[in-house]
C-alpha cells in the first residue's frame, strides 16, 4: 500500500497527529479532514490546522456538521453534559458521557466518500482500542466492520481497487504512541487533547484525555509541551 | 418496530418518497435529511420539501455537503461526465456514471449519528436494487454490511438498543413501487426523479431515471403526473 495517496482524519489531537505522521511517511501524496460540529474543544480545529501544514498537507478539508447531527455528548455543550474530570482510568471503562453519537462512522464515511471521489484507496484514522476501549468505535472489529461495508457499497471496492482503513495506533498505548511520533518528528506542540480547553488556551489536566496525556509523556520519558490548568 | 420514531433519506424523488410513506405510516413520529451536495438535479431539494411538508414531517434537516467530497459522476457537473441519455435499460447493466461514490453511505452515516442522538432506531432509505441492480450501496449485503457496522460501532448498538436499516422497497420493481405509493395516498406530482431537468422544469424523458419512471408508471396502469420534455 506504500507510496499510494492517502486521506487522515485530523482531528488536531495527539493520536491523529501521530497517524498523520505514518500516513505521510507511508504515502505519496496525503489528503487531510477535520471537523466541526460544535465540540467545546473546537480550538483542536486550529491544532488540525497548524498540523496539516506542519506536514506539508496541499489538500485539508474543514468540513461543518449541522449542530442537530451530533448531540447526548458531553462534548457539545448544548445537550448540558458535563465533561468528566479526575476520573479513574486504570481499567476498561463503560462507555464514557465523551463518546460522541456515531462519530467515527460519518467522519469515515467522509472520508470514504472523497477517497473514492479522488482515486485514493488508504484512509487513516488515529484510534486506539487500549486507553479508550470504552469506545465502540474504536475498537478493530468496528474498523474491520466499516471496511468490508465500503468495499461491498462503492464502485472501487466492487471492481477490485477497494479501499483499507488503516488505524495504526489501534493497538498501541499512549506512551509507545507518543515515541512513535517522536521518532517521525511530531511537534506535540501543535496539538491538542482536552476535551474542555479554557479561553486561556490551557488545557484542564482532569478530563479524561489530558490524564492520558499525561500519563502517556511520562511513561513515554519525553518532555510534555502540554500547558495543564491544573 | 412499529410506533417507534424513524428518519428516512428523503431525496425528492419517486422511491425515497414512497418509503416516506411506509415510514410515516409505521413510526410514532418520523424525521427526515435531505443534502444538497451540488447534484445538477438540485431541485430535487425542493421536491423533498414539498414531501416533507405533505407528509407532516416536523423535523427535516438540509445539509450540505461540501462539493469536494462527490466527484467522478455524472451527477456534479463540474466532473465533466454527461448524464446517459437513451440507454437501454433491459438488464443488470455495469456501475452507471451516476453513480455517486460512497453516496449512500455517507447519508447513513448521518442518519446513524442523528438517530442515535435523538433515540430513534429505526432508518428509512429508499434504495431499490432490481431496477438499478448497478449501484453497490442499493443491494441487500451493502445494506446488511451497513447495519452490522452501525451497531458494532454506536453505544446503542452494544448496548442491545441497536438500528435497524429499513429498505421497504429494495426488492420491488418500479410498477409495484408506484401502486403501493398510490395505495398509500403518495402525491407523486411533488417528486422529481429526473437527473438533468431544465431550468423549465420538465423532466428531460432520456435519463435512465427518467426512463424507468415512465415505464413504471404505465406498467402500473398509474397516471403519470410528470412533465417530460421529450
Amino acid at each position: 500500500m506504500d507510496n499510494e495517496k492517502a486521506v487522515i482524519l485530523l482531528s488536531g489531537g495527539l493520536d491523529s497527529a501521530t497517524a498523520a505522521a505514518v500516513a505521510v511517511r507511508e504515502s505519496s501524496a496525503c489528503s487531510a479532514i477535520t471537523f466541526r460540529y460544535g465540540q467545546r474543544h473546537k480550538a483542536e480545529v486550529e491544532s488540525a490546522r497548524k498540523l496539516a501544514a506542519f506536514f506539508g498537507i496541499a489538500t485539508h478539508l474543514i468540513i461543518d456538521i449541522p449542530i442537530d447531527i451530533f448531540q447526548r455528548t458531553a462534548l457539545i455543550p448544548s445537550s448540558g453534559i458535563d465533561v468528566p474530570k479526575n476520573r479513574e482510568l486504570s481499567r476498561a471503562d463503560a462507555i464514557p458521557d465523551t463518546y460522541v453519537p456515531a462519530r467515527n462512522t460519518l467522519f469515515l464515511a467522509y472520508a470514504l466518500a472523497f477517497a473514492e471521489s479522488w482515486d485514493i484507496r488508504s484512509i487513516f484514522i488515529g484510534v486506539n482500542a487500549l486507553d479508550y476501549s470504552g469506545y465502540p468505535d474504536c475498537r478493530p472489529g468496528y474498523i474491520a466492520a466499516f471496511e468490508r461495508m465500503a468495499n461491498l457499497g462503492t464502485r472501487a471496492g466492487v471492481e477490485g481497487r477497494g479501499f483499507s482503513i488503516r488505524a495504526p495506533l489501534i493497538a498501541m498505548g499512549k506512551s509507545d504512541i507518543i515515541r512513535l511520533g517522536r521518532d517521525l518528528g511530531v511537534d506535540y506542540s501543535l496539538t491538542l487533547s482536552c476535551y474542555d480547553p479554557g479561553e486561556d488556551g490551557l488545557s484542564c489536566g482532569e478530563c479524561d484525555s489530558c490524564i492520558l496525556r499525561r500519563r502517556g509523556f511520562i511513561e513515554a520519558g519525553v518532555t510534555d509541551p502540554t500547558r495543564y490548568r491544573k
